[in-house]
């Protein structure tokens, strides 16, 4: 149980049309949200947490009718966790196209009256903003006290602040990139073949034939889960170990059982991820990690695109994270100090690759600590 | 075309039984092969080459009828070549289970008279190198001046050296490792699962349904193929780069269609593969990688394992090989020099990855030329 409490799920609808980068336009939409802590009478203390790819706007706490069902990232937010609750006002916020109650493939469609499924547009990490942006005006937010993100939410963070400068005090950006190598984008396109290369997928219609492509999403889900893990801590954890067996001593049974404890593993977390979570999503989620690229319009000068930006800014990456290694991070760092931007970097030693910035880690939790401590807010 | 100039593929039938590691039995097998240069009188300049997952038998060369399909060592076998065919007779040979000549799940079954399917025994690194074995004894060879092989092809050749150690004069690993980690293992099981959950594998009996599991394995090549390549190799030559389009002057399309390079690389080559590699081979293979742990039996002690080993070795690994990075190759060299073993170690720096034990690099190949030199002779 988590000592942050009981939190509730709120749902707010914005009726103007959103138009996205694609072009397209939503004609309506529905933000879902959580609030922990409460907003100061300046206004100043609200933090945005910003979800990576499979997460939502559960960020803390947990609900009185599920109480095992807890926030992901409640190691990190809670009364007198890191991020302080008797501080500062914290907001999760659910992306559109997500699967956890903001708008998304499977809500419907008011053109047709059926679910969207594949005709949801594509949106991307500006859109999310521009959507999240609208929620902090619903909030009577002017500026936030800071914006939080790792990995995608960490992209989010960066474009708060190159897009909303004078809305964002600070800029945690943790684990992430100023966009995805050729081999980031490589395993986004296997999952995404798989996906829809599964004959239940339906070109993304799947809805209307009862059917949700599970074995797509289950082979997506276990590359991704391969590259969310060092390959030491996958060492550390499972090495060559068998099932109930001991190692050294048992034959193999020579077949495709899942018989290597790292297997069984694998279909685990493919299996349980299939349960709960949509494909078009899943598609539509490693879609706007390719696209970012805030660098692309100023022919791959990211200072240039950092331009705007008068947040101060904390970077953290992960020594063992090889999807967004700490290079990555550093090329962040780089940019913003050519823009004399105010920025704090730690490179955490942590042996969990890109998983650690969810994990609750000593050293990681003192930087957030310290940095969110010196926050200064006109009224405690 | 090839200076290696034509070749023919040849089968040579076993009546005997050929118990597994499994504890299986193949009533009968065929092995195809190859052969490039002159067995000498003294029959001692024999040099048997070890094939990686998806290659073949066909190691260099090309069929009077198919010029254009050469050999995958090509640029390392033939008449003046590192592995030089005046002085070496060098036989290919395609492994028990494949689809490309010797027995596998293609085969028919001669219990039921139907392709073998799933029903194909699962194959091990050790039972390659007993039917290997009894191919050298029908070609009338002792002992092969030098075992060689990458990747897989290398656990053959190590198995060579503590199986048959009077048999093997030389052996040569490159880009290796004595067992698969966790995350190597990993991967070969989403690729299984992919292949397994297509609706079109029926349980691996496709053959009788006159199809095959070509999206699943479509998926296992592509998750294959970027492993194979260095993280900078593939940002070099892909990058963000987009189809036929100037990267920062054009948007993007919004949409799932290959629009980075990328995409495209992808696709094409899990295309290419599912229309000729057959999806219960992969299985096998992949699997036989799991396996192979020769320290196993030794509770984890390489060097026990290594030792009846009498061969001098030839160690190569890649610096950007990430699939059996250099520390792996150490394990086998350190083993080796525990049993003083004389072993050289080359690593070489390429750019490629793990793929680099295929290509063409003058200081890879000046090592294997420099090494297969001073191998002497009794008949020049």
């Amino acid at each position: 149980m988590s000592t942050t409490g009981i939190v509730t799920p709120q749902y707010r609808q914005c009726h103007t049309p959103l138009r996205l980068q694609s072009g397209a336009t939503l004609p309506e939409f529905t933000l879902a949200y959580e609030t922990y802590g409460q907003l100061n009478a300046a206004r100043d203390n609200a933090v945005l947490i910003c979800h990576a790819l499979n997460a939502s706007h559960h960020v803390a706490g947990y609900y009185a009718d599920d109480p095992d069902n807890i926030g992901w990232w409640d190691n990190m937010i809670g009364p007198g966790k890191p991020i302080d609750t008797h501080r500062f006002f914290v907001i999760g916020v659910n992306n559109l196209g997500s699967c956890f109650g903001s708008t998304g493939p499977t809500y419907l469609n008011p053109a047709t009256n059926k679910p969207y499924g594949a005709d949801f547009p594509v949106v991307t990490v500006e859109d999310w903003v521009e959507a999240q942006a609208w929620l902090a005006e619903e909030l009577g937010i002017r500026q936030f006290a800071a914006v939080v993100g790792g990995s995608l939410g960490g992209m989010q963070a960066m474009r708060w602040a190159i897009r909303y400068p004078e809305k964002v005090k600070h800029c945690v950006m943790i684990a992430t990139t100023p966009k995805l190598s050729a081999q980031n984008i490589a395993f986004n396109e296997v999952a995404r073949q798989a996906i829809c290369s599964d004959p239940d997928f339906h070109d993304g219609h799947y809805y209307q034939y009862g059917v949700v492509p599970k074995n797509g999403l289950r082979v997506a889900r276990m590359i991704g889960h391969i590259t969310y893990l060092s390959a030491d801590v996958m060492a550390e954890k499972f090495g060559r170990a068998l099932q109930n067996q001991n190692y050294h001593e048992v034959d193999y049974a020579f077949g495709y059982q899942a018989e290597f404890q790292i297997e069984s593993y694998l279909r685990y977390q493919g299996d349980k991820f299939a349960t709960y979570f949509d494909a078009n999503t899943y598609l539509l989620i490693t879609r706007a990690l390719d696209y970012f690229d805030p660098a692309k319009a100023f022919g791959g000068n990211l200072a240039q695109a950092f331009a705007p930006i008068q947040a101060k800014s904390l970077v953290i990456s992960f020594t063992t994270d090889w999807r967004f290694s700490p290079a990555r991070s550093q090329e962040i760092v780089q940019a913003l100090i050519r823009n004399q931007c105010a920025v704090s970097y730690a490179e955490i030693d942590a042996p969990h690759g890109h998983d650690a910035f969810l994990l609750e880690d000593p050293r990681y939790q003192r930087v957030m600590r310290n940095y969110f401590n010196q926050i200064e807010l006109t009224t405690p």
